[in-house]
């Protein structure tokens, strides 16, 4: 029994999968509606099909040069042997399917919703949030997969049991990294192009259409109305889905590393061996079949998410959703308690750094995956209070809204960069938390227990693009007004869960990074990041300023796709006959053209430097100052991540309360009063921050982070020779002590 | 004569003031203008010294609170005398008489220099300058007499020569740090208050004034325009001032304290003592003589800032001030060249962590100098370039501002972010290179140069606001057009030197805090910052969140602050009657009043927040997570500083830049077109900014630098006794190591 729990996680994802498939085909059977629905739904499918394979063709480029440069790497270091290359390949092609899985599913289930909502709301629910899922369960369970047969492949290559466990399984788990790799490269690209792409379809959209030529939102007389509509999928579902799929499977394989190393810790403290039911690798196992059994849970939640009246209200819906997600939840801690009970020794003998080996009871790992799903909890909470429809924030952008632009902007920028604050103290709180339980291993095991239900999680996500676009669809097939009242109520719990998602991607980054960091600075085997080292500071501070210039970087390119998108439109109304009095018919293809060209375009800039960076830090401050930079990247990242966001966010639902209404001053204020177009202007400024690079700094941190992790064992080379020269000059006693050593 | 050096830093301060008492009762010599141009001079005069001895109020409280609560530490800690108490009390009174004295000669100086400009350039110039120059040589004598004398009596108290050097210097550079300790606090609640107060002013002003009343800017009928040109004064000058009096105090003491450092390295490596000509303690006495020296180099350059025909335009004014720049700072190399060469030994013993001891040529301290100065000139290359009129990004923002608001903010906050990239490398290499040249001494010592000419870089400085409300006064007087045209010219220059010092600030004040940095960890003991411990790394977090969370909080402030204003504008025009035809006399009291409340009241809730948080951090943490904690505010404050000021300068530009016209996509566009209100938006937006919440960070960084020093000698007791709890519990291979090193 004990020996089968090696293969669990596989079974479990291809449980997933094939749930997944009976759900899309699902899907697929229902009803698509009239031409005109069709129509339209299958121009937005071809728009994103089409950005795929124009996205596919630079990261076949790319995967190949990356491919010979981790080869040469391979070659290079002892301990990574070249099948890392493959592995790296098939991360890609994982993260690119899952994507491409999302996508599909998205752009069939949208039109599918509309049609729905012909009839019944929840009906329409059931359509959107069964296309979530399929979104869903793939990213989860192809990264379950993916993870778990290579591990069982790279077992079977290099754990011989002739040599040394830990460096044999070091060697395993650093091939590992290449699957982890290949993901997070291809998340980077997807987030940072659909981030680009959204943004610039959306603001020329409404910078010509709405602004100029004064036609509503959804009008299929705007050519770039499919474009606009592309994007949500691109952006909110391919990249979210990628992002979250990076996360998911660099969580788990830090936890391995670092699961390995405790193996290593109980050897040293027992004479030379460790061993278990689990051929010795229980710490190891534990991770990916927790993530292996969240998918399990996952499942079960999904039944749970359903409305039985026509006339649910938002609040019915998000109950569903928030019923579904907490049995994930529940259901998983209950697995968490068992599983650890099951899987690790009853006392744990863990060195912690400059403190020596501590004994640490199991259950302490149990209580680290509480830390994680709580922080989960916590922070999706705290952004919905930032960015929440009538909450204080929101409120007091509303108010400052009558004052003119710059008043709103201020108060924008302020809500997002307070609102900083609570969620700091949180992961502070967090981290210090989970080590003080378990070490590093509990701060890995936290943040794998809080993406355990990553398939629930991105399922209520992705069913907000979902239902957005089957609102779009309704608008533009000129269906009567009750199917978009149905559709809307769905699109309005789908913002929350939007805010929510991002609270959730950030401090799923967030632990994910200190995860590898943590693995990283064992794989150098350098002791500790001292930042009262002048290069280690100097590379703390470059690490600090990353961010920044990543999210100006990405800014200026949507301002820069935006105006090639406006000069299309412009052309179009100028040159196309009869457009405007809709007996034209507009190009929709070449907007969808444009934008896909202007974001791949786009994304390369920051792109290269994400990799290039830290690569550069490495080689040329060394280990230590990498690990520096990796901490100035994650610090400075996460500021600028929940910055960004949740002054996005709040821009949004400020000017959506507008819409039905607000109080300034004991004055109602509506939709076009100066108020209004004083928080429009918010709004505009927001939406690079938060579809754009807000969310992208997530990849940059964990990408950052795995790339040193990939490159930590040349780097241990190097100061490992560093060291041995510097030692040489020491003083007296310090000479003494290293001979002790010896 | 060896002996005598340590007198003539004293002497030199003394002979600065001297200059300064002669060049402000030449300034007070010189004519007034009419009686007109007299009421509206002293209406500001007393707006200003009325907001000033409101804040000695609230700050009087605050040191008879700080000091209790030092005296109290003193009794705590062996190595802290109580005479901590009265250092720190004479550097809160220094820094506030410093302030004090620039109030009064700028407030003076301004309707001098219109009355100046009434006949000739060369002599406005002159005027305004002088009032610099006095502003300049304040700060700079009163920094380096006050550190003087104090060393000179804390040497005789406890430099007995009958204990160990080092340990008795050590209680003495404690001390010391004391007056650093007040000076900073009194310029946090100068930035902070003064920020406020200066913008509160201005866009309560604005709001009312310009958009409401549709009167012009500087305008006698509107009640909140003396409290605008008092915030001038508040802001730019004695905010400025007590920001570079805190800079200089602490970089030189930090100096010292690392100086004392190298004394005892020393003697380790040289059978236990130090000897050199000047009681063995050149080392220490070096950072101090520079600061000396430089406030006669910046005299001997104030000679030359000087333009002779009447037609002269800013280049030839910015050319003159730059001449006596250069000169000052090449004085000071020549100087630090001879004094390095005399006062230091040809070759230092110095330990580098983690590498032992190296043998250090003096001339490698000597090139740190020359690293200092070359950062202080880059860094003003870097700001002039992203927020100077007509250079590449300012003309970005302003083709921006064609398509709408929002367009211009995301340029304006994309020019700031990106931004940091090359300041931050320049930090990032001035870190490491004075570093591998002279160690943390190095560091220190670039910083002591850099910050030697500040009595320099304030006049020049100081100059700015002068012409600002020389400007301001001839249009309430309603003088003839050339007169503003003049001083117009003078307030051009002006603007670029503002900005240029604020990178000068934002440069001091980072290297400071690393000297601090670099000062805490030799006094706490502990060895490194090592942010591989979990709560090390948590604590970096809070860090790197406190800037973020302070600026918000700034910004807020401001806006409340211009709220109060606003109304009592409002009410001012409501119920004053035939004020608008000129007839009614406004209230102008009554505004500065509103100002000084609201800014006194504001800047508590910031200024708390910065004294306590590493307070809390120290003692709940460790030593070793408070300096985790410290680098993160150094790491995050600086890029918010650069990003918040840098935007805010050139939002500010790109406005301005429609005045004299501007092309856009090939028309010429002036003020009052579309695009011009979109780039006054901006402006709005980037005032709290570059006024209130950026330059607050430099008081930041240096203020939770200087808390942590102080508190430094209980929290090293604090981590020892943890140390040793820990030892306990460690693997024999450790103890073993614990033992060979007692």
């Amino acid at each position: 029994m004990e020996n089968l729990m090696i293969y669990l996680p596989a079974a479990l994802a291809v449980l997933g999968l094939l749930f997944m498939v009976s759900k899309a085909s699902w899907v697929n059977k229902q009803d698509s509606g009239d031409s005109k629905m069709q129509f339209i739904s299958k121009s937005i499918k071809e728009g994103a099909m089409a950005f795929l394979q124009a996205e596919y063709r630079i990261l076949l480029i790319f995967v190949v040069i990356a491919a010979i440069a981790l080869f040469f790497v391979s070659t290079l270091v002892e301990t990574t042997h070249w099948i890392i290359v493959v592995a790296f390949v098939f991360g890609a092609f994982f993260s690119a399917l899952a994507g491409n899985i999302g996508m599909r599913i998205a752009t069939s289930a949208n039109v599918r919703t509309t049609q729905a909502a012909r009839t019944s709301l929840p009906q329409a629910l059931k359509v959107s949030f069964s296309g979530g899922t399929v979104m869903g369960l793939g990213v989860a369970g192809l990264a379950v997969l993916g993870l778990s047969v290579f591990f069982l492949l790279f077992l079977k290559m290099f754990v011989t049991g002739n040599g040394s466990f830990y460096n044999e399984m070091t060697i395993a788990l650093e091939a590992l990294a290449g699957f982890s790799l290949g993901a997070e490269s291809i998340a980077l690209f997807a987030r940072v192009g659909g981030g680009i792409y959204t943004k610039a379809a959306d603001v020329g959209a409404d910078l010509v259409g709405k602004v100029e030529a004064g036609i509503p939102e959804d009008d299929p007389r705007n050519p770039a109305t499919i474009a606009d509509n592309v994007g949500d999928n691109v952006g909110d579902v391919a990249g979210m889905g990628a992002d979250l799929f990076g996360s998911y499977v660099a969580t788990v394989l830090a936890s391995m590393v670092l699961g390995n190393y405790i193996i290593k810790d109980m050897a040293e403290a027992n004479g030379g061996v460790f061993t278990d039911a689990f051929n010795g690798m229980g710490p190891i196992l534990l991770p990916i079949v927790i993530a292996g059994v969240g998918i399990l849970a996952s499942i079960i939640g999904t039944f749970f998410v359903k409305v039985s009246s026509n006339d649910a209200k938002e609040n019915q819906v998000q109950g569903a959703l928030n019923l579904g997600n907490w049995i994930s939840i529940i259901l998983t801690i209950i697995a968490c308690f068992f599983l650890i009970g099951y899987m690790l020794p009853e006392v744990i003998q863990m060195k912690f750094f400059g403190e020596g080996t501590k004994e640490i009871p199991r259950l302490n790992v149990f209580y680290a995956t509480i830390v994680g799903l709580a922080v989960g909890g916590l922070i999706s909470a705290f952004t919905e209070y930032y960015t929440g429809l009538g909450k204080k924030p929101v409120l007091d952008i509303v108010r400052n809204s009558s004052t003119g632009a710059a008043t709103n902007i201020i108060a924008g920028l302020a809500n997002g960069m307070i609102s900083t604050f609570s969620s700091v103290l949180l992961f502070a709180a967090a981290i210090w938390g989970s080590y003080h339980l378990a070490g590093f291993y509990g701060v890995a095991i936290a943040a794998s227990a809080m993406m355990a239900t990553t398939a629930m999680q991105l399922a209520i996500d992705a069913f907000g693009p979902i239902a957005d676009n089957a609102g779009g669809i309704a608008e533009m097939s000129e269906l009567p007004k009750e199917v978009r009242q149905r559709t809307d109520v769905l699109d309005s719990v789908g913002n929350t869960t939007a805010a929510v998602g991002k609270g959730f991607a950030i401090a799923s980054a967030a632990l994910t990074a200190l995860a590898l960091f943590a693995a990283y600075v064992t794989f150098t085997g350098i002791d500790g990041i001292n930042i009262f080292k002048a290069d280690v500071l100097a590379a703390l501070f470059i690490g600090g300023m990353i961010p920044v210039v990543f999210s100006a970087l990405a800014m200026k390119s949507v301002g820069k796709a935006a105006m090639d998108m406006v000069n299309e439109v412009r052309r179009q109304f100028r040159e196309i006959p009869g457009i405007l009095e809709g007996t034209g018919k507009p190009e929709y293809g070449k907007c969808v053209d444009i934008s896909t060209k202007a974001a791949l375009r786009e994304m390369m800039l920051p792109g290269a430097m994400t990799i290039i960076t830290p690569i550069i830090v490495g080689f040329v401050m060394g280990a230590e100052a990498l690990g520096a930079y990796m901490a100035g990247v994650a610090v400075s990242g996460v500021m600028w991540a929940i910055f960004q966001n949740n002054a996005g966010g709040s821009w949004d639902n400020a000017k959506k309360s507008f819409e039905a209404g607000v109080e300034i001053n004991g004055e109602m204020t509506f939709k076009g009063s100066d108020a209004h177009k004083a928080a429009v202007t918010g709004d505009t400024v927001g939406d690079p921050f938060k579809d754009t690079s807000g969310p992208s700094m997530n990849i940059l941190i964990k990408l950052t982070c795995l790339v040193g992790l990939v490159i930590a064992p040349i780097l241990g080379g190097h100061t490992l020779s560093n060291a041995k020269k510097h030692k040489v000059t020491e003083t007296k006693d310090k000479i003494v002590r290293v001979e002790q050593k010896r």
